[in-house]
């Protein structure tokens, strides 16, 4: 009964009551279930598969007209996947998915009491033919190389949805339904759609707009009559896997104006409300992710995630507590917040040598600071960071405020009039705000102001599998986004070039940061 | 430009021009392309298969955005099963089938100009298992029985649509829809549904409303991307080869009241304009289908399809003027209407001796009249009707009379009221109204409103093909029917009582008709 009152409500599972046939009362099988369903769940059409129908008269007569029905879809159309008698039903599950560029992260839900049965992590291994979105983009220009690339992502779904299912005692075909978030080249490629226009000028996706599609269309193997949702895009440079953010931050229903930021090469950005919404994506340079500099790399064990000054000496804290072995994006910008506010960088985001001493010195004619010296780091080597590698800091954090100055002042608003300020993905997990303040790469906001938020991506997917309103909201937000590009005007360069001091030309816009004389 | 603009219309077939992309206008290519044809064919939502999105890019490209689409649908999808260059493309075809209990036909229509390109016929190969709807039926109670009935008839297709192909050097990729109408127990079996709620009160299908499949999931090959469209029944004994008859008479749309009238075993009725509609079935006995009497037989090569008296001598006429071989429903008709008004049958229907004369003798107690002497019939034996024979025609005429007395007070009107009696099937093609009028089985209208209309089953399933409003207006006019139930009470009994002479006890209904003062 639990179950039964918890789905009651805006879940895929209903329990539907209908009155046996009669002389007076002789409404087909089906139209009998759809139209007692329609009504109990307000709802414009529900379509079924022939497989469903079929078993349909035997179903209703064993359980005397008490089913329970399992639905997915969208606002255009529900799909009927399963009917079962009430008092004798097998559990049902769901699958969400983000499809990262470089991770793939599954869970697993009970659809009737909405509980989380599995969480995992696999590397996406489209990553072993190519690691970035570009270099995977030029892969299918081979023949064949869009076939191979779609393959590794649906074998690799299809091995872990078999692994967690045995892990946990499930038949696959138990699962009913499937939502996969991703940006928009990842989800080209798992869909088998040409990318290439992607990164083209005029940067033309095959399609923007939600899919709804059967899993077997897919080679996907779970039941044979799950739809899988697809998060639609808003362009090639903002994806599903935001949009699927926005729904799982609930931005689209608040009164309040929030913010949320996306930092990898590119930055991605939206803004707004239940009322309006803009979005847009910018580069942001590589400064913030792996490659930056010889010890820069992404968020892993050994990484410097966190710097602090105590009385002169640094401090730094690695990921999983191992000796050093590189400087991932949150420990950088901890760093150059740090050596600013010690007087070792000044404004322009030069090293200072009379502050910085005997940490500094030259490499092949260029200038170096000692973070991690080689007794203590796991190499055996030097860890350093050279003047080049704080100067493509700068850019990035520059371009950062950059963007974010343009997208408010492009709906008339100030950065201080956001309310919250969501920073997603790996990047908000490790970022500490303060420090990104200090060099002026976000906005001077109470520090309270700013969550950081996990994985908003997958989080959304889920909801979509839990919740009807949620997955009739996600055509909505699509609709509701002014994508806004980026246009690198001379005002834009000219924003772009105050951003590029530390904290920023005009002072006054981080009351909060004080800048040491020096 | 021909083709274009033919399909302008109210077709499948659509040209679309776009404007190609730009940075100024970037929507992904899907969204683009559905977005102007929904613009251009007013349409609600338009879907696609992942098969079709996957070639979309290289098409538009290719063509410079200028494409031919073909879509296929009902009022609640429109599919888009086909795009490719405007100004390099295949034909495309559609097929109807008319699934009749005892033959399949088949029409294979160009969906460009509209042309019929072939049309044939098969013995429903069911026939070989069980020759009548109940006896497949019961056949469906063995295991397996359905999914070999099933089987059965799509091999038949399969076959069918390889032969037209093959004969008109047309790749069956290039068949993109599907339209099937015929009652509701072939419907249920061609789709695999279990038939046997149908036949057991309170008598409920699987399904009523129309439906719409992708062939692959009946394993009919035409091409994989087709929808097959099925015709919604009425109930168990209103089925859609008379939804589509409806269709394509017309009738829904009619300010005039008409009728339709179909006789088999059953006699399916319906009667209304484009205001109401009301329908009924009942049965008619076995006297106009086969197997009536020994001479009875369908029409077919040497059967007796016409009578006439002349000069106190009958005249025969046998279909492909053959050596008779038997009578048909239509012969049989006129030999009662003849001899009612040759005096030789009385008003009872009973043989009058004096004016039969040499013609009646004995067969083991029972009078037979003598139509044909055995000198002149394909058998070499007298063909002979007995007076079982003919009191089981007078049976099923004053049934048929009941029923259309009874559907006609029902909505308050008379049966001269009706504007255009349609006669439908093979029973309508060979019957002369004015010897049902003489016998007294249709009521006494002038002849000219009397329309023998051919296959509208199959005219109806084509239609469909070839306009979306028809399409759209299936579902319309199944919902816009009253089924009525036949109420076995006195009332009808005593009706059929009065309709059990000839012409009828009231014969002020049948002032056309001249009774032989015996």
């Amino acid at each position: 009964m639990d179950n039964q009152n918890h789905t009651k409500t805006d879940g895929w599972v209903h329990y539907v009551s209908m009155s046996p046939p009669s002389l007076t009362n002789n409404t087909a099988d089906v139209d009998r279930l759809t139209t007692q369903l329609k009504q109990q769940l307000n709802a414009r059409f529900i379509d079924m598969d022939r497989s469903v129908m079929v078993l349909l008269p035997e179903v209703l007569r064993k359980s005397n007209f008490n089913v329970r029905c399992v639905l997915f879809g969208d606002n255009h159309c529900y799909h009927l996947i399963d009917v079962q008698p009430s008092n004798d039903c097998l559990p049902v599950y769901g699958l969400a998915i983000d499809l990262g560029t470089t991770r793939v992260v599954f869970r697993l839900l009970d659809l009737s009491n909405h509980n989380t049965i599995a969480e995992t992590t696999i590397d996406n291994p489209q990553g072993k033919i190519a690691p970035d979105v570009l270099a995977r983009i030029h892969f299918t220009d081979q023949p064949g190389g869009l076939e191979h690339l779609q393959q590794l992502v649906i074998d690799a779904i299809n091995q872990q949805v078999q692994h967690i299912c045995f892990k946990h005692c499930i038949d696959i075909k138990q699962i009913l339904c499937m939502s996969i978030a991703g940006n928009t080249c990842m989800t080209h490629l798992f869909l088998g759609f040409p990318p290439q226009a992607i990164i083209r000028e005029p940067y033309i996706p095959v399609i923007n707009r939600q899919m709804l599609f059967p899993v077997e269309s897919l080679g996907i193997e779970i039941n044979p009559q799950a739809r899988l949702f697809v998060f639609p895009n808003i362009g090639s440079y903002f994806g599903g896997d935001l949009i699927s953010g926005i729904l799982a931050l609930n931005m689209h229903h608040q009164d309040e104006i929030s913010i949320m930021v996306d930092v990898g090469t590119n930055a991605e950005v939206v803004l707004g409300n239940k009322d309006w919404m803009i979005a847009c994506a910018g580069a942001a340079g590589p400064a913030l992710e792996s490659g930056v500099s010889r010890i820069g790399m992404t968020a892993g064990p050994g990484a410097i995630e966190r710097i602090e000054l105590e009385n002169h000496s640094m401090r730094w804290h690695t990921i999983d507590n191992k000796k050093p072995v590189g400087i991932c994006g949150s420990g950088f910008i901890d760093l150059a917040a740090v050596l600013f506010q010690a007087g070792m960088l000044d404004i322009r985001g030069k090293f200072v040598p009379n502050q910085c001493k005997d940490r500094l010195f030259n490499i092949n004619d260029i200038i170096h600071f000692l973070v991690v010296p080689k007794e203590k780091s796991a190499t055996s080597e030097n860890l350093t960071i050279s003047q080049v590698d704080i100067d493509s800091l700068i850019r990035s954090k520059a371009a950062m405020y950059t963007i974010l100055t343009t997208i408010a002042q492009s709906v008339g608003i100030r950065l201080t009039d956001i309310s919250v300020f969501y920073v997603a993905g790996t990047f908000g997990a490790y970022i500490d705000p303060s420090s990104a303040i200090t060099i002026g790469m976000i906005p001077d906001l109470p520090l309270e102001r700013y969550q950081s938020v996990g994985n908003t991506s997958l989080e959304g997917a889920s909801r979509v599998l839990l919740s009807r309103k949620d997955s009739e909201s996600v055509s909505d937000i699509q609709k509701h986004i002014t994508y806004m590009e980026l246009n690198v005007n001379q005002e834009f360069m000219n924003r772009f070039s105050a951003a590029k001091f530390i904290p920023h030309t005009d002072t006054t816009l981080f009351p909060s940061v004080k800048v040491p004389s020096i």
